[in-house]
């Protein structure tokens, strides 16, 4: 229509230089999306590549205790879920979306105390924490003793993003969760008969020295990541300590402490003794070394988990990452499931010290 | 009957020589417990005079809110503390000892959201929460969601010293006080007509704006302390956020949040927009400045509450001590019940800006 109207008023040869100029026009705009995707695709190298690390709990994890068959199943689960979270932040994914994704996958595995295959506490019943928080803007959210949430981590960032608070606990957060609509499941889902063989010796009093009550205050699952927009996350969920007593809490659903996440520096998740945790700080320790005395990721992450830690009585470990996707993944037991993806099909998991 | 012996195999001679040599060695003996007991004393000079400190929550306090009448009574009540707990101080008493004491007399006032005079949930209840950390041995204990505990951080200190945990929460919490032998009360002790008022009025949806409303995030107690030993130890207790819901917690029981100790920088205790703290790592961020970035006390405690607080958008306060016995109370709020004691009979207490 315009053309036409256009075509009554002009020359041949107005139209001719108009054409000219709407081409030049085209030109410019296309060359202008292709620099504009190209500055923003060098910004995410500038922050550094995608990457994502987990850990599936630290404790006396050894070769004597091990079959080839249950090894190769943790590796397996590892890197489902690394793969999983790399395909998140490949596809334009947040930090935050990937973190909770895959904590999901690991919850949902009875190989990892969290979520189902949780242990059980003193009574008998599977009391899961969970804690979240977003590096770019400091926000965080958490639940503590909740038993009817199938994925605390869920609740965790739905207490973030649709609450006023950081840290709910006990019916009170079941309550919320239910208003929100995530997935509530009877006591049983949470049964697990080896968990439960386990509770059980150890409530009988046998096997008081061996692996499983050395374990029993081991076993978390985390993740941190780092997407493409530079921003980092991290989150913890766990079944606690078997056989714990008196609503126990320990250092997942405590900010600061299992979980931190600061885009100045890196983002956190310990597992280990919690308690231990909670007296040091940890992760925000991990944050403040950083922050403050100038140490690398890996001088900060050794110092808490090699030295602090274990001075003070503690053990357990941490996975660290920062904005470059440098990573670090102490830990003082005897092993710790682990892993991390920083290209496509590339995830590498580890189980004993290398 | 050992001198008579002598007497017998001795001359005169040789027994005037040993008498010499025994006063002389008594006299050793005296001079030498004098050196020691004054290196004692220079070492508790060197480590700072016996300092107390406490606050009794920050928020909407201004002057046209308040009668003479009230101001009073906080002030007195303020220095009644400060006093009791330099008295224990002074008598040899640990900092641990003096910030249960102090926190106790505090939570039996009905003026303070702590123990008695705690406000209401949304349910109606009283659920309080406190914690306590030693700064010698960074050992903790703290309680989360209690109701029938007469004073909570009498069970926070309990659980630092009787347990082999850090953190109880509802129930589990009760039941380990109770079986720890501590005051049960019941739900009644904790009620308080002014608090039930300004719930009501909370309820029905009035004043939303006003002060009430606008304190509703506020009111804790806290207590820091220097013993003679050069100990520090910090305490926080509270009664939480007015008509809170979901079974909340807020960075009172949360050690490195709301209360923070360690010898090798200071004690804190926080008040506030408790979410704020959490995310903040608000207390242990205070020691990690001092430890890895050689910020004085002052400047630590003003960069969390007057910078980093605000500028998250939270608000509240805290108070800190050192090791000297210098100390700091910043507060973004309009006012904070606060005071310090470093000198027998002259306690100091403050409401409002100076």
């Amino acid at each position: 229509m315009l053309i036409l109207t256009l075509n009554t008023y002009l020359s041949k040869c107005q139209i001719d230089i108009m054409k000219t100029f709407l081409a030049i026009t085209l030109i410019f705009f296309v060359t202008g999306c292709n620099l504009n995707s190209r500055k923003k695709m060098e910004e995410s190298s500038v922050l550094g590549p995608i990457t994502l690390v987990i850990h599936g709990g630290a404790g006396t994890i050894t070769r004597a205790n091990m079959t080839p068959e249950k090894e190769e199943a943790y590796h397996r689960q590892m890197k489902q879920a690394l793969d999983h979270g790399y395909d998140i932040l490949e596809n334009g994914g947040k930090s935050l979306d990937a973190v909770v994704a895959v904590i999901k996958i690991l919850e949902d595995s009875p190989l990892f105390n969290a979520g189902k295959g949780a242990v059980f506490t003193y009574d008998g019943k599977n009391e899961l924490d969970a804690s979240i928080m977003d590096g770019s803007n400091l926000a965080a959210g958490a639940v503590a003793g909740v038993s009817t949430i199938k994925n605390p981590i869920v609740a965790a960032y739905t207490v973030m993003t649709k609450s006023e608070h950081v840290l709910l606990a006990g019916k009170g957060a079941e309550e919320f969760a239910e208003e929100q609509g995530l997935e509530i499941v009877p006591a049983l889902y949470f049964f697990d008969s080896t968990r439960y063989q386990q509770w059980l010796k150890l409530k009988a009093g046998e096997k008081k020295t061996d692996g499983i009550s050395d374990e029993k205050k081991f076993g978390t699952v985390g993740c941190v990541a780092l997407d493409k927009y530079g921003n980092l996350a991290a989150g913890t969920s766990t079944g606690g300590m078997t056989n714990k007593k008196y609503g126990r809490i320990g250092d997942s659903p405590i900010i600061g402490a299992g979980t931190y996440a600061n885009n100045l520096t890196c983002g956190v998740s310990a597992t280990g003794w919690g308690e231990y945790f909670i007296r040091l700080s940890a992760a925000h320790d991990v944050h403040a070394m950083m922050a403050y005395g100038n140490l690398s990721l890996k001088e900060a992450a050794d110092s808490v988990i090699l030295k602090k830690l274990p001075n003070l009585g503690g053990d357990g470990g941490l996975i660290a990452l920062d904005r470059q996707g440098n990573f670090a993944m102490p830990f003082c037991t005897e092993g710790m499931y682990r892993g991390y993806i920083a290209k496509k099909g590339q995830a590498k998991t580890f189980i004993y010290k290398e």
